[in-house]
């Protein structure tokens, strides 16, 4: 039977070179990066390359050696990132900037600390996901302690103008966070030249292991860590440093900054021969996201007359593994606060797929993964009640 | 040269065992748990049942499963049960009851508590290191929110009556959170035994993974998550799931479970030959920690008139591993907050080392330990003004 991953975002195997890199760090290389003796160099030194590796695939530089904070996931980093700066208290005030298509270990914490009163702004997107620079102008004001933003959004791909946004933020000395999870290893980034004040990596999202991740801190960004206790990450990250997954990012980061370019042109290409394919063939189909600022390795679309849960499943029963958009709630069978945000109508946002291809993709699945989604969207075309009525009424009553 | 590791609290290699049923899970079976379609199954079952092994070690039985929390150390599951406890707000009061011998991932919470205006009561201990459970019933009062005591020091070793203290916390329907980090794995725990509400483990511990940790959580307790976000865990979690460090956390877990009492006995013969070699040869010699009472891969000694630092070093130079204590501290050089508490005038707590064997320790190698660490505390000891001092004087003016 086929077995064709097209949920690349949700999970990827671990690059054999990286594992290659990580495996004597189990066994051999096993020390406790803190010991004094000798056990504790090798994996001392590992730390601080892989450091240096995760540094420059965001564009910190040598100097910014220090600002990256070794994390077990960006979810983590998220919540060091806001939950940090509150803790710290070092700006007084009560507002928080993000947007309303974040991921959810954004939203979420967001979430509780409005229950704690702290006023929570959502910046609204347009139809392709998009957030305008001049309404962030207008939300910040000087109880304004934090705006976070994300790079790329996971779910619809859309690459938001970030360093615009940054710059207002920054014109007013509000610390700015952006979640890169989606975006690191697959479109260039430079915390530079974007003028964040903390960025958040996720090793899994380019091939390096789970359970591993980073935030760039700012020098002067101050924070209070999440998990106290040791000194390990200068203060800011407890708990003996994990040195195999650490390793592993490191040089995920290293294989990705090197070859991606060619890794985002080659996913970039699958997608589009995808998209070109569906299109062709299969009616109703509508794109969800940018037509352009999108990530390369993103393609999202909802099938009119359609429910996304029973396509899902039968297209798992045909080898063909994708997902309806956040993998941390897949199994919550939630429509997407992503797709409501563009402001898709719901019986579009409930049959979404998102196509997240990866480097194995082959191109010539694509008549098959084209077969059969147009078999199945037909059979379950046929099966919806609003089909027939439009049938009937000899219109289309979608935005198609 | 001579490689003798002493100092497995601070790192341990993985078990080769424990490393090959992880492996299939970073290429393989590499599915996100919350997946929908078939790449999540195979992982989603492997963490369940790395659930029930974590459970089954620590006595939770198959009713409980469902309150293993995975982190990804204990530092986290530790700052998830104070911090969980606290954010959920349930109980009312300012109180929280801790001893003074605490891991750090405890101790340094509770201090950036203080600052937040919560009352910390830091019970003392005797000389070995015992908790009084009649000074717990005295500091509880009506304002007490959380018991927070270890089943066994990491450093000396000593093991608490965590089933009295417990039955003191539950009287009074206080939550009991025990730190079973240096005692998971090594001595039998059963959480309904103890009567704990919770429990944090340390996979890196018992030759589990480095980033891999839980936190028993008894069902009914009421928890805010320290990283929020995607619905994993329960809700009190967020974050892809690291499937291949928690599934070498379930078999070392296995592994731990089944040949405790053989690897217990193992490592602890090994300390106590290496304790009688070490006391027959080398004068001015203290040891630490409780006589009995204590973890079986833990010997803490002190060397009267020499300074820890520089024993450590030339230890080291000799191929001989060993820490002053907490590796999460051994890089700054600070003297042991474990050993002040427990008494010990600061120039024994300054010589202070710690010998934790593991399972590869090997009988034969005692005899050049024992030389080695003769000969190099003469040395150091003739350097010491205050011994030259002793002799002068002709008396013992210290303890020993």
């Amino acid at each position: 039977m086929k077995a064709i991953n097209l949920d690349y975002t949700a999970a990827a195997p671990v690059d054999e070179k990286v594992l290659q890199v990580m495996l004597p760090y189990f066994t051999e290389h096993y020390g406790n990066p803190s010991s004094g003796h000798s056990l504790g160099e090798k994996p001392r030194e590992a730390l601080e390359e892989a450091r240096f590796e995760v540094g420059r695939l965001i564009g910190a530089d040598k100097a910014a050696k220090s600002q990256i904070v070794f994390t077990a996931s960006a979810s983590e980093a998220n919540n060091l990132a806001v939950k940090g700066i509150i803790a710290a208290g070092k700006r007084k005030g009560n507002r928080i900037i993000t947007s309303a298509i974040e991921h959810f270990s954004i939203l979420n914490q967001l979430k509780s600390l409005e229950k704690d009163g702290y006023e929570i702004v959502r910046l609204p997107v347009d139809g392709s996901g998009l957030i305008d620079p001049g309404q962030l102008e207008e939300a910040i004001n000087d109880q304004t302690i934090l705006v976070s933003i994300q790079a790329a959004n996971p779910e619809i791909g859309t690459i938001q103008q970030v360093e615009k946004l940054a710059a207002i933020a920054r014109e007013r000395e509000i610390p700015f966070h952006t979640d890169a999870a989606a975006a690191a290893g697959w479109i260039p980034l430079d915390v530079e030249k974007m003028g964040v004040d903390m960025l958040s990596v996720a090793g899994d999202q380019f091939y390096g292991p789970k359970g591993s991740g980073a935030l760039f801190v700012r020098r002067g960004v101050r924070l209070r860590p999440l998990i106290e206790g040791g000194i390990q990450e200068k203060g800011l990250r407890a708990g003996t440093e994990n040195v195999p997954a650490i390793v592993g990012l490191g040089e995920a980061a290293r294989l990705a900054r090197e070859s991606l370019e060619e890794r985002s042109r080659k996913v970039a290409a699958f997608r589009d021969k995808l998209k070109e394919s569906l299109f062709a063939v299969i009616p109703h189909l509508h794109l969800n996201g940018h037509p352009e600022k999108r990530l390369p390795r993103n393609l999202n679309v909802s099938v009119e007359f359609v429910e996304g849960e029973a396509l899902l499943m039968r297209l798992n029963m045909a080898g063909i593994y994708v997902s309806s958009g956040s993998s941390c709630t897949s199994q919550a069978l939630k429509s997407s606060h992503v797709l409501e945000a563009t402001g898709l109508p719901p019986e579009l946002a409930q049959g979404s797929l998102l196509f997240a291809p990866g480097l194995e993709s082959r191109e010539d699945d694509i008549p098959y993964i084209t077969e059969q989604l147009s078999e199945v969207a037909k059979l379950l075309r046929n099966m919806s009640p609003l089909y027939h009525q439009y049938l009937k009424e000899g219109k289309n009553n979608a935005n198609v």
